[in-house]
């Protein structure tokens, strides 16, 4: 049993990014922009409503505010204005899934600010200190990182995902971008994903296997390509009798 | 028994703007900017916890996007695209309302968007349709507007405000800005509150009697002055044996 | 001899619009955003830069302060401040038409700006003041609108553009969107092309010939379809001996 | 012979922050906000006209893309961005100069990029290229920072600025803010810019002498007692001998 994560409705305005529908239909958790690097409230309703239609469960994918960079540039924000514009956006989501007949279910930091929440504890205790304010969400993130552990100081569920198609290294850790064997190939990261559902371990560059305790695989939609990859784990991992669910 | 409300949360980021606190101990509702026009989401927090504390009841002041314009500017967003920033603004006041203990409790729309809404009944059904999305807010607004004809329609509780320092037409509307008689001194407002409040009436430029049938008085508080009015009705209507207390 | 402007730079951050290349490529004139509507600082001064590679004229393509809807959407700006801030998007693009080795040479309003300009004379006259405050940069707009009796009041240049793919009324207006012919399928909108710019004249719903004055013509480039029909215009213009060529 | 600058101009919108014109009859250059973390285009150009008028010296305060941080948020923009951004603002000013019969003269990197362009010489080499973009704009920034250097490869003109108020260390460095004499009383301060200015030394904590060799002293305007302050180093330095005059 494994849940797969995509990041959606990063549209904003006139403009579309990702086949959000194609991703629906593949994901069981959507991690919805909140308006802040990508997403607007159409976009967001739209999302939210769609993800209802088709059972999948709505995260927010809270972000730096920075629509100009996509939220991919860290900003040196006061942790407890942190807090205060992921709680902000947290609430945005929650009324467009509210208005779909349901409400967000876990939160997912977004791009730099994944970054800079797993690596420092006061980022991360002040992600989680929104999830807490809102009334204790649950937290989708890197196992072992900071998150993880302001997530277990703070009594909020966390759970653990995966990469289908980026390395890990002997430590268990994603090889970082750039460096060799960081992206795998599209049939690769189909193998991946059903090792790591299945038997909770992926390969490091010398074959030797590595633990990846995961509850859930993240999977992409930014390009024909990766849709075509992510449909390819599901029908693999769903053909291997692997139940596709959200976790909690 | 009358509710005295106010707005609220009006600075941005370094900037501010007038005296929130002073203001929270004299009204009993408070109409909160959610960061379209003012508000940035740590002073929504900061106002949420404000208000909490001395028992005022949170309101979301819904605007246009338009921090440039502060809200004043009308612009043609779609219905559909406005109802959805309405929606948007609501759940993120709600979230910061929530982190204080408590919840959004209504919904009054702000500048250019008031007036609009007052007037156009496609823009009122969209702010409308927000309410009712996010679950059935009452909303605040003039009498006659077609905002209450919109609440009525989609069963929406309506509260009608008035205003203290506003002179009021034979026809029970206010007279326009800029003609004579547009603004009523200090002593003259605090009468026309006390008025209004005991006998539901105000009087016009010749002195007639017009009947002013509201639940809620609107007071500012963008200046010491307004302040001082503000604190100045609060006491007299207080001392004439009229309870203040929010509507819903 | 006739001009052919598209607009263009219509990204913002990680999100693209059109095929500028591909554009660029073709026109003779690019109108290009300036931020508010569309285009960051970066994709600015590369457009500007390509623009200038290839010989293309570059003009500001102003708009409301709009990058939520794209600037498709007028808002009410009091004309002082309008003019402002087209004052301020010309001179952005001209810092990065500068960084190129050129300058901006015109001006042309972008979506509900260029409509309400059009047809209001006050806000034509915000947007010409801004030109003229510049030191009389000329206009790019439609033939007989308000803008072009504002750029005659104030001694600004004023060059008319025509549309290749719109159908025209007999009196020489634009068939209103929505309306029976408004948009000409592609082979009629290259032999329109070739008869305004050889004959001056184009054929309304009835086949009979008007009068179309007109400088510039304007194509699009955010579908494939489009910069096929606006290559094909290009070669057919140029097939028949018509001159290519910036129009100041 | 010295120059007096301060930050101006940096009100958004409704909002307003220090007092302009008081600061603009005491200073001889003005720091102008170009709409990042503060300005907008009419104040932008109501400054501009208004130090024109004064003949006071316009220099574009850049700053990071940051209205809700006020541009104290150091944000990790990729260098050539920030170069992109810079030239942005500072097109942007130049036309609301233009527009007052004047240019921009000069570049000063506000709050945060003031700080990482001091220190790091990537992010200095970025703000510098905006300026040779431009044509070769001047500098004004702390001595011996690595803006300064960044100045000095590049070509450019660069001009050191001193704090009137600020302790200086043995090192000829500012005392780190929240250190014990970090900010001087406003006596000291008004000794302190004398010193400066006529014998171009300050003293450090112990009362020894230490060089500072600047062109330009940076005064404040955000509180009444600030721009007493700067009245009185102005007139104190004026009453002295000293030539308050704008440096290039």
């Amino acid at each position: 049993m494994i849940d797969l994560n995509s990041d959606l409705g990063e549209g904003f305005g006139a403009w579309s990014m990702g086949d959000d529908i194609a991703l629906l239909d593949i994901v069981t958790s959507a991690n919805i922009a909140c308006g802040f690097h990508a997403g607007d409230p159409s976009i967001m309703r739209r999302t939210c409503a769609a993800a209802v239609e088709r059972g999948v469960r709505i995260g927010a994918h809270v972000s730096y505010r920075d629509l100009a960079g996509f939220g991919r540039r860290a900003i040196a924000v006061p942790p407890r204005e942190l807090a205060d514009e992921c709680l902000y956006q947290i609430g945005a989501l929650d009324a467009c899934a509210r208005a779909a007949g349901d409400a967000v279910r876990y939160v997912k930091p977004h791009g730099a600010l994944y970054h800079s929440a797993s690596a420092d504890p006061e980022i991360a205790a002040a992600v989680v200190s929104a999830l807490t304010a809102f009334g204790g969400l649950a937290l989708l993130a890197s196992p072992g990182s900071e998150l993880e552990r302001a997530a277990d100081a703070a009594g909020i569920a966390f759970h653990a995902e995966g990469f289908a198609d980026r390395g890990y290294t002997p430590a268990g850790t994603l090889v970082p971008r750039g460096a060799p064997g960081d992206v795998l190939p599209p049939r690769d990261a189909v193998a991946q994903a059903l090792s790591i559902a299945v038997g909770g371990t992926a390969r490091d560059a010398t074959g030797a296997e590595v633990p990846v305790a995961v509850r859930s695989l993240c999977v992409h939609g930014d390009s024909p390509g990766a849709v075509a990859m992510a449909r390819s784990i599901r029908d693999t991992l769903a053909g291997e009798g692997v139940e596709l669910r959200a976790f909690a």
